[in-house]
């Protein structure tokens, strides 16, 4: 790289502010600088892509909502009334939305609408993986080519900064069983409520997790082997996405606990992905400290949020922007005439 | 109030999401609903004043910084190059900036600008408040008024949310004094390392406030004669604002210490000014949690700023943009056709 930590970082130190007095937003310029290898990055054009999967799993019983809720969520996100279609249209980001494999048997998707695409041929979602691997090899790759193209159309578009999301009832049960089968934390500690199951249903859960780890452990030898097995179809979209992303430079907002398990996943194919990861917040899920924690990461915002959708990503992004403007426009000491420190 | 909390609660939890999933944003879209007392609260239309004063107390070295960086930030301001400039240009927020009473003899403001407002007759910086008052109380009075003028103005102008920040070279001294004359804490506890003074510089500035809190306790009856004792013209201008901001009903967001010191005299003064405060961050001042804690008020952002300028409220004022839009644009389950939780 031409252009260093170092010369970024005396960049921001010459602005007429006392050094470091902006904190975590210093740590953004600094790395959309790196990212972007330019003293001047931006981050004006925005997007969101989620992604939504069915998951076999949830018939186990593991969510608060019925599984139906999933295709309806994406009728709602291309009828505009979800949060993140809220979220987006406050911050003036771009939305789009991505059937991984999405079960729409009750509720039928349209095959086009602005901002939507369909994966064609996909697998209308996961099998339940108690017993069974969650996809094949040749699925998983697929879902993650998905992702991958959505990284090279954004890059393509001039997209600045994109974030991800997700939708998929029974996905928290799905994201837990991945970075327990990758990271080896205990099911109990990565199990959490979701989108606010009782205790009876949250042992269970646990069990679930539990059980599916148990199951495949034997099969599964990477990060890689872990996704197929007991993953879904936008947590393999995801995955896919962030690898393409560091490949492209482009910095990538992270939303909470089933995007923040795509990351373990992408990690443990290629490390150096967190270059481009910016974590948007730490989420009520009781396992996205863990992951956070794991990864040695740090988020930006802490909102109790547990919604999902891309929505901590929505949130998070206003500061990105901010922070290249900051880097970009602010005048040094030298050039506004402002006295220095005293010595 | 003829809309209630809860009825804006049951708005928010017929929304299609978890209920409470949105963690402080749905707190904030309450609040913004109470305040404006509408279903479909707004707020679109933002603006920061950033209240400037000179501060007496500057030449007793309690800053890291020559006292002359008030009148040039001031300048820097109105050109367009500091942290706040870049930030309001970021987020879309309009920026005024009040010459509450600057010492500008080095380097003279202009009498007009845009978006730049002059207190005509007012004086040019405090008296150091180690033995005599700050202010006089007819001078305390004129600056609070100037606050207030600042959000009549507002209203007038359609703004829906006001930030308010600071810039005084010293003011984080005078800031630790008011509070400690108010709130009673230890002047070590209240005071931090403002622009970033070293120990040595440290350990004076809390003799200064110690000092100066001892001196000034006889006269002392009520926050208001704190503020004109110990206080400075930005401060008693936010105080002004504040206070103004509950009449009106126009949501007020709250930068760092020093505009927390302006909310404690204004809490002193009436208590229910809180309920149109939004306090923005919690900053790396070692006073700030203290305040935050004696108001029994949790900060949105924790982000390790430590700037003034009003640069935390423009990084928190676009999340109450997208709590506006939340509670106001999202479908609810009924309307989106979207299924309820199992039973």
């Amino acid at each position: 790289m031409s252009i260093s930590l170092e010369k970024i970082q005396a960049t921001l130190d010459a602005k007429t502010k006392p050094p470091q007095s902006l904190g975590k937003l210093e740590e953004i310029a600094l790395r959309l600088g790196y990212i972007q290898q330019t003293l001047t990055p931006r981050a004006d054009r925005q997007r969101i892509c989620v992604f939504a999967g069915s998951h076999g799993i949830a018939a186990e019983g593991v969510s608060a909502y019925p599984e139906a809720v999933t295709a309806q969520m994406v009728h709602n996100f291309l009828n505009g009334g979800a949060a993140i279609n809220a979220l987006c249209r406050a911050q003036g980001i771009e939305l789009r939305v991505v059937d991984s494999g999405v079960d729409d048997g009750l509720s039928p998707l349209p095959d086009a609408a602005p901002h939507f695409k369909r994966r064609s041929g996909a697998a209308k979602g996961t099998v339940s993986f108690l017993a069974r691997a969650a996809m094949s090899g040749e699925e998983c790759a697929a879902a993650m080519t998905c992702g991958a193209e959505e990284v090279d159309a954004a890059v393509a578009d001039g997209v600045e900064v994109m974030g991800i999301g997700e939708m998929g009832i029974g996905n928290t049960t799905s994201a837990a069983a991945v970075i327990c089968g990758i990271t080896g934390y205990a099911p109990a500690q990565l199990t959490g409520r979701g989108t606010g199951v009782d205790e009876r249903v949250w042992k269970h859960k646990c069990e679930v997790v539990r059980a599916a780890c148990v199951h495949h452990k034997e099969n599964c030898r990477s990060g890689m082997d872990w996704l197929a097995a007991v993953g879904g179809f936008e947590i393999a979209a995801m995955v896919g996405a962030v690898l393409r992303a560091y490949e492209k430079r482009l910095p990538i907002v992270v939303d909470g606990f089933i995007c923040g398990a795509a990351v373990v996943v992408a990690h443990a194919i290629n490390p150096q992905v967190l270059e481009v990861c910016f974590f948007s917040h730490c989420s009520m899920e009781a396992g996205h400290p863990l992951v956070l924690s794991f990864l040695k990461q740090e988020a930006i915002l802490d909102l109790r949020l547990r919604l999902g959708e891309g929505s901590g990503a929505a949130l998070a992004m206003p500061l990105l922007k901010a922070a290249a403007y900051m880097i970009a426009d602010m005048a040094s000491f030298d050039s506004a005439g402002v006295s220095q420190k005293e010595p």
